[in-house]
């Protein structure tokens, strides 16, 4: 089986491929787990290919046809789309925005259609859909009502695959990821980038600045669930998901206040002092617009799954990533 | 006051344009009446200027640029978005949609951006932006699933307006329109069509097919009152819209079996015997996917009103057209 990854250079498309090599199957589209021969990695820099024959990597710009037309084939049979401007980026440059998360999710589509084969292509979306005055607990009929351009366009990309799917170009399905957290490596210019940063850094025994205030709730999964789902996924039975192929992803409502005790209770007290609170009304302003809890019992019907507890997700974290406490 | 109306020789641009002429003005975004100096009717078929020299026509392809930015300049300060492919058609002739319905509505927004006024802008959309599993009466929070190209497509402009409006690129407002009844002249390639012919054919003597149920239910608004809710959501004060931009007209919930009921009673046995139904299941999917009702608090409370029965309807379209009953 030929898949591609977007954005295969990316945190989240680097473990997937990771964790696709080393399944070395995926199911096809009739439940039957059939070997992965090729994985495309597609990106704007140059992937990792962990050294291993069957990953091609190719460098190019999404939002150009040919890129796309390059690493999708008529057998092509899954695609995760992962690559997108992050909610920071995409509210500072609109333009850039708009071109990477509506104009190549499109062309994307468009390059399935033309090919014809209808293959199974898995968007992910974000907890920046929603925004205004939401329910305590956003339900899977909540209305979208994004309130950053990035939310804007991934709620629009989510309207056209749905109607891609709903024609038969592609087998299509959507997952709503929650904020991932702890993602390793550097902040990045996601408005949700200091869900990250206030674990790592500490753990680090660096200073982290937190943007937003304690009690601010958010909507988290560690990147080892995340990979876990993206796969289920997209291995979904397609009748399942009926005319509706968006799903929320399960996840754990936290307080970043929670958050700082359960970074104390794994880590100690040193650990949690080294977070400093500077708010930030630009970062505020983003993530206090989105829900802090959504209703996942679709998801959970299908066998999705999510966390338990915050500590737990740290306590991935240093395993995954080989972190020395100190 | 300089004011664009795009679908400008359609029914319901035309009308809008009459009614405009008559009434001399309108409100500027302060809420001062300013007199419609000049009136820009954009269709790709020459409209009717009434001998007015107010009225400017121009004839082109809404989806190409520099079209747009013929009929945009920063002294027009109001634009009534109507050009569309309607439903039937944007499901049979899905790359026809995609560029009217989505690529025309953005490059619009698009223009506006690049002059840089913040001009008002008003958007109509449709019941069909939902579909899927839906609640009895819809609310304002109810969440879109569209089952038609046509419904995706005017999601997708509503959350683009959305966003331009956030960013204050346009004062944006988005009318979400009931199926428009009674429609004069020839049946279109709207699924809808029939909610006017099964009306408009018996007033003139002839027979029409109705291809859904009788108890299929719609929710209608008159030409009169449509016209009447372009104006008040154009002059809608901006801030009482707030960072939702999209308002759900008020209509009337008639099943076919009511409306011709509401026939027979204005015009007679004959009048209602002319209607064979014949059904289509082509049509009935599309129809079958909208809501019958949906809460309108939001847009009563701003001002806005529809109809109180069907019968009135059917009246209204008798006087305004000078229908002679047979």
């Amino acid at each position: 089986m030929k898949v591609l990854i977007t954005g295969g250079a990316g945190f989240l498309g680097q473990r997937l491929a990771r964790e696709l090599l080393a399944r070395g199957s995926l199911k096809d589209s009739q439940g039957t787990p059939q070997p992965v021969t090729e994985l495309v990695l597609l990106d704007v820099v140059q992937a990792n290919d962990f050294g291993d024959r069957r990953v091609r990597t190719e460098v190019g710009d999404i939002a150009e046809r040919s890129v796309l037309e390059r690493v999708i084939d008529d057998q092509t049979s899954a695609i995760f789309h992962l690559a997108a401007i992050v909610s920071g980026q995409a509210e500072a440059d609109f333009d850039l925005g708009m071109r990477i998360n509506l104009d190549a999710s499109r062309l994307l589509l468009e390059t399935c259609r033309q090919r014809g084969h209808r293959p199974r292509v898995l968007f992910t979306s974000s907890v920046a859909v929603y925004g205004g005055e939401l329910p305590e607990v956003v339900q899977d009929d909540t209305a979208l009502n994004p309130q950053s351009s990035y939310g804007a366009q991934k709620a629009i990309a989510e309207l056209l695959l749905n109607d891609y799917a709903r024609r038969g170009f592609v087998d299509g399905r959507v997952l709503r990821l929650p904020t991932i957290s702890v993602r390793p490596g550097k902040p990045n210019a996601a408005a949700s980038s200091f869900a990250s940063g206030i674990i790592r850094e500490p753990l680090n025994g660096e200073a982290a600045v937190c943007p937003v205030a304690g009690a601010t709730r958010l909507w988290l999964l560690s990147p080892r669930k995340a990979i876990e789902s993206l796969i289920a996924g997209l291995e979904l039975d397609s009748a399942a998901l009926g005319n509706q192929r968006v799903l929320n992803l399960p996840g754990i409502s936290v307080s970043v206040d929670e958050m700082v005790a359960a970074l104390r209770e794994v880590a100690g007290d040193a650990a949690a002092a080294r977070i400093v609170f500077e708010p930030d009304a630009r970062v505020e302003k983003i993530v206090g617009s989105w829900p802090g809890r959504w209703d996942t019992s679709r998801a959970e019907g299908l066998g999705l799954s999510g966390e338990r507890n915050f500590a737990d997700v740290i306590r991935s974290y240093i395993e995954d990533e080989h972190i020395q406490l100190r």
